[in-house]
């Protein structure tokens, strides 16, 4: 399953990235295979990356997301339990008097910190809260949070205010149940303020003239969901080959495995080959492969319609090798988990194209991966929930309802 | 959104009226925008006009609605509380001997009477019920009747035979839990029968050679159902154009305007002309503004081809004015609530037409509207209960669902 994130547009002037692009090769996929659009997760919802891809992995986003903090969590390999609630944490700068809740966000990255082992390893000596806390890196500034305790709940808000330039927010309650939670959000968020603020590691980021990575940020609260394992569910191994944490989560949290590429960067310079390589040669050792290229959602977050397009075109030449799969043995999907129009510069609900190329399919008319195209084909409109079912039906790995 | 009640139809010899119609300006539209075809309510469910509207307006009718009732209830400005059931009521016409329930219909609009408000007096003067009523009139022979006690229930059936020629209806309780309240729609019926009989308001009628309004026909029970307003929902204000009571009942249950037409009749006299230009006006004050046309459903159920197919003309010509809007402003949707074919004279399941009209969306190559045609289109087939959630994402009114 190829997903080019946020792929899809709306017109410009008549005309998408996706449609101005030269796509010799996705084109020709198109040709061979069965068409259609897709909405990934529900026609008029815009989807995020993570509800998608759980939708995309067959998972209904509706029942098992509560927030994006367990993605996070499961993406640097911590395993909730029942009653914890983990948050996205970004290490940030702030500046100011008074307690954090004073204080203005100037870089939500902290400088782009590369290492945060120990100032995480302070934080774990030195911060003492009413209930237990698990405190873990992800990659440069990113980490996640995971509180552990009697009667937490994560209906509880954000404290990064999501841009520069804002004070901290004050971590909120929903609900009555959840106002221990917020309190506890609070206090962690001052204290580990004072813990990174003395770090000494901060003075010499400070004598370097490097921004002080003296706060955490949380967001997207979320707690733990009953979720069968990919291979319990299915019978089948997964695999996921992305540079984007979230992506990666998502697969880690259905038990996937996630596979390193030299040279993925989830950005326009991202090893195209490499990834596509991994790929292929993951599915000796796996059934179900998704292959995840971010810089088309970049670019519609950016709204650069002609970079868009150059890189779905420099995607598509390296779909060459895509094409002379075996397609008797591999089901191949290519799709987007959703549209990210570079009109709009961000996540919509505009259906996404979809193509499945298999030895098997209702070949259609269709001729071009366009979304002027794609909708002529012969799988109409579908569900993104339902699409896992429809690919494992087409390699006989469905079965059946009844007699 | 334009809902054209009824437009749609199964062929007679190859042709629906929508098809054969001249529709320049609707064609103009099909043209602008992107197409398809819509189940309102759900696949094979034949709607009704609340039900669909319901929908349409983005309330899941198998949550929401329970019977006629409550939107008559909404409709004349009751508002139900827990417990309440509500009933549409007919002020009409019996003749016979014995109870009202040996009685037969004779006129199930009594004359088509005009102002039942002495009626309605007497009857809150003088009727003692076991619970308490509220009877509330609406336009010429309609009313709406809320039964507020402990223990009730809107299982009950109708006390409205339907048809002229036959007896009035026994209520009776569709389980045990409502056996009381069928019991005081019994007494009901015949109490309120027997205070009308002797109304000196009637004695008038009778003078003047018009048909006693001598009997309240009951139907559609329905109970409260907890309903967030639209503007609640999705922080957009509603209003609606139509003359028709059940739309306009539909918009006040869920919190919404009602606008009054000069020269609206809800038949094809109406004034189509004002009630274009109100809807117009109506969108600098409102967000979603519904404007129903009723006589195309009417022609349906009249089995008149030609007359609704002349009908669709006279309305097109009208839509002249649509296609000047600003459509970088403005979402228009052309659609309908249901199918009511000539060939069947009733409501059916058939998918109706939609066409959306926005800078932005994907434009296909559907270039009339009608039903051999916009199926082709880009929406492909959707369901009425997403809709309105479709279009929220095309205005950029849409929350991301996840990160």
């Amino acid at each position: 399953m190829v997903v080019i994130d946020g792929v899809s547009d709306r017109p410009v002037n008549g005309k998408t990235p996706l449609s101005s692009a030269k796509t010799p090769n996705l084109d020709k996929l198109a040709e061979m295979g069965i068409n259609g659009i897709m909405d990934t997760v529900s026609p008029g919802i815009r989807p995020g990356s993570d509800t998608s891809h759980l939708a995309l992995l067959g998972y209904d986003p509706f029942k098992y997301y509560t927030g994006r903090g367990p993605i996070e969590a499961a993406g640097v390999g911590i395993e909730l339990k029942p009653g914890d609630v983990a948050f996205r944490v970004n290490f940030a700068t702030v500046k100011g008097e008074g307690t954090i809740f004073d204080k203005i966000v100037v870089d939500r990255r902290a400088g782009r910190i590369e290492d945060t082992s120990d100032l995480i390893k302070a934080i774990e000596d030195e911060l003492d809260l009413p209930v237990k806390f698990i405190l873990k890196k992800g990659t440069g500034h990113r980490a996640a949070l995971v509180l552990r305790g009697d009667n937490l709940s994560h209906e509880v808000t954000d404290t990064d205010p999501k841009k520069v330039g804002r004070k901290v927010k004050t971590c909120k309650a929903k609900n009555k149940e959840a106002l221990e939670t917020a309190e506890i959000v609070n206090v962690f968020t001052q204290k580990t303020h004072e813990i990174l603020e003395e770090h000494p590691l901060n003075q010499v980021r400070v004598a370097e003239g490097k921004p002080k990575a003296n706060a955490l940020l949380l967001r997207g609260a979320g707690g733990f969901t009953k979720i069968k394992s990919f291979e319990e569910k299915y019978g089948l191994k997964l695999a996921v080959v992305s540079a984007t944490a979230l992506i990666r989560g998502v697969c880690r949290l259905v038990g996937g495995e996630v596979i390193d590429v030299e040279g993925a960067t989830g950005n326009v310079h991202t090893n195209i080959g490499n990834k596509i390589k991994a790929a292929i040669e993951a599915l000796d050792h796996y059934d179900v492969v998704l292959l995840h290229f971010k810089a088309t959602d970049e670019l519609g977050h950016d709204k650069n319609f002609e970079g868009k397009t150059k890189f779905i075109e420099k995607l598509d030449s390296y779909f060459k090798e895509i094409l002379n799969l075996d397609f008797s043995k591999i089901c191949l999907i290519i799709t987007a988990d959703h549209s990210t129009p570079v009109s709009v510069g961000d996540h919509t609900a505009d259906p996404v194209p979809v193509t499945i190329v298999h030895d098997g399919v209702r070949v259609d008319d269709v001729k071009k991966f366009s979304e002027f195209e794609v909708y002529k084909g012969g799988l109409c409109r579908i569900s993104g929930r339902d699409l896992l079912r429809i690919a494992l039906d087409l390699i006989n790995k469905a079965k059946k309802f009844g007699a």
